[in-house]
């Protein structure tokens, strides 16, 4: 049984504020701040250096977490690696794919910056990059990559959920369009990870990114990139950790996942997040899906029915509802909801500019939601912005 | 009056082993333990994005930190970068220039391999690299400097303190020795930024890459890059929060610093980092030099008199000693130490492979010191060692 308010009770700052705004970030349950708590007071050591005890002990954990996320994805730990966010994760394949000029990679408008520019800058190294569109409801449809292949397509790379629409794109059928034509597929799961069961077989993907302090509730500063074939991926940064037999002509990379892990990696941040997917793994995936879906489809009915309110995306959606209220500049939305109610969504582009331009907007407001939200808050939301619009009226 | 016991109750894990890797990486104090989780307790949000109180709280201490730090290095907060560790400030430096062919770099032998690797991968671009030699101390001349430069020379690349023989570089004057030639200046303060008041003016450097979580006392995953000129280095990584003006056709990157800070940041790490800058502010980092010279010195001193024990780097050194001991493995002593003593000492070649070829030793072990070290840890190890010299004859 899921029960939303004994939960609760891990997230303090919940108790303060009205939080609908988990789509940029999650609220973190207290045993994952207690699990890096431990880390600094316990056994602060080095990464996978020296011989000693606290070095020990630290890379244990620290390996715990990997096993623990792999094992989440279904994937093998060694192709597991630790990054800073799913934007890194995302340029770190831009950047150590070997490119030929020509070669063509297809996107789609509904995508975030992170999985948008870093394409756009390869133009310059004459890559060819496709940008399909979506539908009105920010559905891409798979017809449209097909369309877009070329013989010289090598990579597709789309966003599981999208940021603004909540809309879900049809990744199982794209895997099988890329696997037929023998194109990459990266899919950008930031907006699902731990929020929705796949629809699709992590193992069918070249390339998985994702968030850590998203959907999984683990901290900031963490992010995730599953590499199918890591000696097929050159590594961006070179560093302590990377490499083996230095000499003053050159060096040779050391296998994944060390030789992606440059430097002194964000070890309390690693260690948060392997407690934060067994959290998740615990409430269970399923669950929290359900209970999201829920939310996500009472908050767009109710907003839907005031007749000031224009709701975006399409019915089935992910944890979140854009829209915008008829009269009122969305960061007024915003910053009005806060004011009055504590109420914490956010206002703009999200990032995500050519998404909204497919509507002929450069703004929204977003609603969403979290493991911990209520129905309650959802409501708080719906009944706020109804006052607000019959004040406009 | 510097009171090391007295600062010792600040670092709970000292009560549990004599902890002698602090050049690897440092313990954190508990007010900075106390920041993260104040964060992840009370106000957790997204960084800079949100009109939405947590967000706004967010922001504000994010940035407070970067005030914080900037004015530690004595630069303005607008060329302060947050990254992720010492090894990708180095990278975004060595990405992020517009290279030429037969543009050349010069580096050295002592350096660390994240100020190494990232030169030498150049090469594949047509850029050269030198790598000077350095005395049997691990003194790079300024002369072997200036006997390296060309006319294509534009940029020097050097560590402050190697990480492996201690030995400080004269920075200052090879500062003077860059602006004479016009050629930019890189220091790699990994090693002693917290521990050492600068022999140089930070701002005659055009790049200082560092590390938070050494001697500023911040947590693991962050770290420093301050850029004198941010419009002439190119950001690496594109995504959210580092544009602006996203269509079809390409975008804009925001100025600095957010053109360079890609997706959400370590929000508590940084936050945590800004609280440790303040921590080592009140220690007074003149206070905790004369206090980590005297240990190194007395470290020094104490291991040279033993016979067996060769004793690495030079008299002026940083808070670190490197030594062998003849018959044993460096890998051994390490094992020994902390099996009998519960001493962590680093072993092996610390990412500095052509500093140690450079005596023509692959290993060592090094005993690295902190705020917090005492007198009797270092005379702990001392004693250790002289025990298994004993032995061994």
């Amino acid at each position: 049984m899921y029960d939303v308010y004994r939960i609760r009770e891990d997230f303090p700052v919940l108790k303060k504020v009205i939080y609908l705004d988990s789509a940029a970030t999650s609220q973190k349950p207290l045993p994952v701040v207690k699990a890096m708590d431990e880390y600094f007071t316990e056994y602060c050591g080095p990464y996978g250096r020296g011989a000693h005890r606290l070095s020990k002990e630290t890379t244990e954990k620290y390996e715990d977490a990997r096993e623990a996320v792999a094992s989440f994805l279904g994937v093998p730990p060694g192709n597991t690696i630790f990054t800073r966010n799913t934007t890194e994760s995302i340029n770190m394949v831009a950047y150590g794919l070997d490119w030929r000029r020509g070669d063509h990679v297809i996107t789609s408008v509904m995508e975030h910056h992170s999985n948008l520019l870093p394409w756009m800058r390869l133009r310059k190294r004459g890559v060819e990059v496709t940008v399909v569109d979506a539908d009105d409801y920010g559905v891409v449809h798979v017809k449209s990559i097909e369309d877009a292949i070329t013989e010289r397509t090598r990579l597709i790379a789309i966003g599981h959920v999208s940021n603004f629409f909540g809309s879900i794109q049809d990744v199982r059928a794209i895997a099988r369009l890329a696997k037929r034509h023998g194109i990459k597929l990266l899919v950008d799961a930031a907006q699902s990870l731990g929020e929705m069961s796949y629809d699709f077989e992590a193992s069918d993907c070249d390339f998985i990114c994702a968030s850590g302090h998203k959907g999984l509730l683990g901290p900031q500063g963490t992010g995730i990139l599953y590499v199918k074939d890591a000696e097929g991926l050159d590594p961006v940064f070179a560093g302590g950790g990377t490499v083996s037999n230095v000499t003053l002509e050159g060096f040779s990379f050391d296998e994944a996942p060390s030789r992606f892990e440059y430097g002194t990696p964000n070890i309390p941040g690693v260690i948060g997040l392997g407690r934060a997917v067994k959290y998740v793994e615990a409430l269970g995936v399923d669950n929290i899906e359900s209970h999201l879906k829920g939310l996500a489809k009472y908050c767009a009915k109710r907003l839907s029915e005031i007749p000031q309110v224009e709701v975006y995306g399409p019915e089935e959606r992910g944890s979140l509802v854009s829209f915008n209220l008829k009269g009122l500049n969305p960061h007024d939305v915003a910053m009005i909801l806060d004011e009055a109610r504590k109420i914490c969504v956010r206002s703009g582009a999200m990032c995500a500019q050519t998404a909204l331009a497919r509507l002929g907007i450069s703004g929204a407001v977003r609603a969403s939601f979290g493991c911990y939200t209520t129905k309650e808050e959802v409501e708080a939301l719906a009944s706020s912005i109804e006052m607000m619009a019959k004040t406009l009226t």
